[in-house]
């Protein structure tokens, strides 16, 4: 069942008012991550329960308590939850999104006033701070509530609202509520699937859905030797130095080509089959696109689906420094005395953090052992977050196809990230429910950059999108 | 020829002024890397010229030019040359020593204050920053003038002094000064010998000659890849990362016994002789003692005669860090796009930064092409220094050998330094001829540590063994 015609109408009719909404949500720099912005944040936790409240939502701002940042004792911004319609017959969707922000300043190198959305006609860009993450996705979930607002007519679904204030900032405080509210007698009791709309495109021309993310496990490597720093000259081939070792133990975690080099850890992921390989191929993206992002004809493979498995569906293992060595500028003669190799891997399906870590200490400890060095190891971990795939069978997903279809012409991308969103996880293993990433803006937006923009079109024909899906949810029921 | 009687009965009943004198050099702030104190290296310049001239010495300050530090011009402390003595029918000789100090601060950790010369007679030690590098030393030679200007004495060479206030700095100016002056017609014309005061005992227990220090070379390895940092998340397993190619080169340079991979290096070096072997053998230092200085079991070896030869004879490579990783606490999930390892070889005879640094670039770029990564390296040497090796069979090491029998009643250790004291190269090259590193120190001194110290026994002996050594290098003439 398509979206009602007048209700696409409604959008084009009103996308000038919408734009104009959503520069009031820009114009609040409601920027989580900084102390003397915390104010602004709780505006907007306070706007936006305003505005639902205006078209019909049922709402509650939930406290989340404090947090302790740089010295500071801070109220962390209340979430808004929000109900509409509690028909028994009609599928109910939960709505996730946040409405902080990332830091921003014309400094930082933007062209214009980070906090003031200007509308670029030329280019078709609304260029703002938070234009694209996340305020252009939850306006555009308003939108759809006005149409409906305006004609008193009746959603097609039931909606729950999840809005957050702290997602810049590691989503505090809302891991226990969506725990608590994801149990009998909870706010989401009776949620039977999640949108979340908080991600982009893999390019600028398709739209896509998302329906997997890569875990991640992060370690350090300590190795220690003298107990202090020595002098190059006075020590150099007298005692066993922790670089020297530390390196050679790096060097044996992967490979150039990006093979993991810890026994176990690719073989526990099944090789792609035909079907699988299709789905890459059929992605609108190509080794183009990738070196574009890099900006470097660095590609692993010249093989389009490969690189795609690489970043999506395979684990990766990635260097990223050494803490305690020296990192400055010029030439200094030191031998560290203690050094600190990090690491992660991104994980997939069935990867965890409680099978890989095992995995990883056996081989370093033993890798360690070969060295035959008197330097010691230890190994920490420093943090961790499993996988997550959706069944992209299941009528949410088909619902996001034929709302997409109807609204761009076209097959979206059926795609996943690279990287996490911890809250898809959240939601995913507290409601046990579909959980759908359904991107409103395109792979360019530059999010947590400067010059963040949503292109206007996408934030128009986006919020056909979150209508339409509701109405093809509602037809799939 | 042993030292009169009484000169060594003059500096025993004169320690005590002698003391005093090193007490008022310390007071003098004489930082030569700090802008600030620039006006107490030219007091102490002035203070030292002032010593000479009342002690009989022909004295100049030569001014050295200026230097641009820290955004401003600044006056070189003048060096102070000075010349006693023009028998041609007596051996003359070149000393040389430094009277700028490194930095200090009560704030550093110092027990007391820095620049306050403290007597502690129980342990017999005098603290303060300068003690033992170089003023005490320097004040030896002002002890032994004055015993000779007191009693209208001659002395038994000829001296000529260079004394420096840049050598914590770079010995800004001084090369330029000692290849001019080392030209026919030039200060040091005639000179057959060079004594340097300013390095240290192996241990705390016995006197020691050096002859040998080793050279230098610092590199730094570039590897570039993609235009900027990458997430992990989104870019891990599709791209070649610069870490992971350079983590690879860097384990090719040095295996965890400390040697040197790099095809040709380790090579250009003989292997020791069982009469080379037996200088090591006879050296006053143990594996313990080199475990103690660095504070940790991690000898290379349980032989004390290779670890010695690690240190003194053969070359070295040590891997000091990575600049352009992540480097910081925690854990940053970036692929770096641009990473510098930094490392460097201690060269021993006959190898030099010119024959050393075509093998590292040869092997580099052929490893590097090894890796098959699209990522770019190129080699950048940082800096580079030869090694030296005197000749201890010379009479200026006869002389000091018999001295220091003379006064320590023991054989000092003839030892070789691992790491480098730029201007002994620059006097040997320059004038050709035999140069002696004379320690008055200990092994423990602390030199650019905080609590520097001179023992009271070393100051006082220490001035004994350069007098006697002036007369054993007129008594082998």
């Amino acid at each position: 069942m398509a979206a009602p015609k007048d209700f696409l109408e409604f959008v084009d009719a009103n996308a000038d008012l919408f734009i104009q909404r959503l520069g009031e949500a820009v114009a609040i720099p409601s920027v989580s991550g900084d102390p003397s912005h915390r104010q602004d944040v709780l505006k907007m936790s306070n706007w936006l329960n305003a505005q639902l409240q205006a078209l019909g939502v049922d709402t509650k701002q939930v406290d989340l308590g404090t947090q302790e940042l740089e010295g500071q004792t801070l109220q962390l911004p209340p979430a808004v939850l929000g109900s509409i319609g509690k028909d028994p017959k009609k599928k109910t969707i939960l709505i996730y999104g946040h409405f902080d922000v990332q830091p921003a300043q014309l400094s930082d190198g933007w062209d214009t006033e980070p906090f003031t959305l200007v509308v670029d006609d030329a280019s078709g860009k609304l260029i703002g701070r938070g234009s694209t993450d996340d305020k252009g996705p939850i306006l555009g979930w308003l939108n759809v509530l006005q149409y409906h607002h305006k004609h008193g007519k009746e959603l097609p679904v039931n909606l729950k609202f999840c809005f957050e204030g702290m997602e810049e900032s590691g989503s505090e405080g809302l891991d226990d509520l969506v725990i608590r509210e994801s149990k009998p007698g909870g706010y989401f009791e009776g949620v039977d699937c999640v949108c979340i709309s908080d991600n982009y495109w893999l390019n600028t021309r398709t739209p896509a859905l998302t329906y997997g993310l890569r875990g991640v496990v992060y370690y350090a490597i300590h190795v220690t030797g003298p107990a202090r720093d020595l002098h190059s000259g006075a020590f150099g081939r007298t005692v066993h130095e922790p670089m020297t070792d530390l390196i050679a133990l790096m060097n044996k975690l992967v490979d150039g080509k990006g093979n993991i080099l810890i026994p176990g850890v690719d073989d526990m992921v099944a090789a792609a089959d035909a079907e699988e390989r299709k789905l890459y191929e059929q992605l609108d993206y190509s080794i183009a696109d990738v070196e574009e992002a890099a900006g470097g004809k660095i590609a692993l493979s010249d093989d389009k689906v490969q690189v795609l498995m690489g970043r999506m569906r395979l684990p990766s293992l990635s260097l990223h420094g050494i803490e305690g060595a020296f990192s400055g500028v010029g030439a200094k003669t030191v031998i560290p005395s203690k050094v600190a190799g990090k690491f992660s891997i991104r994980l997939v399906p069935p990867q965890t953090p409680e099978n890989i870590t095992p995995l990883v200490n056996k081989y370093i400890e033993e890798e360690f052992a070969k060295l035959g060095t008197k330097s010691q190891v230890r190994i920490e971990y420093l943090h961790g977050g499993r996988p997550w795939v959706a069944n992209v069978k299941h009528w949410n997903y088909e619902a996001a196809i034929k709302a997409t279809e109807a609204v761009y012409k076209r097959k979206p991308d059926l795609m996943r990230e690279g990287g996490s969103i911890p809250v898809t996880l959240t939601f995913a293993e507290s409601l046990g429910v579909n959980v759908l990433l359904l991107p409103m803006g395109r792979g360019d937006d530059g999010a947590h950059s400067t010059n963040e923009k949503l292109d206007r079109s996408n934030f128009i024909e986006g919020t056909k999108l979150l209508g339409s899906y509701l109405y093809e949810v509602a037809a799939l029921s």
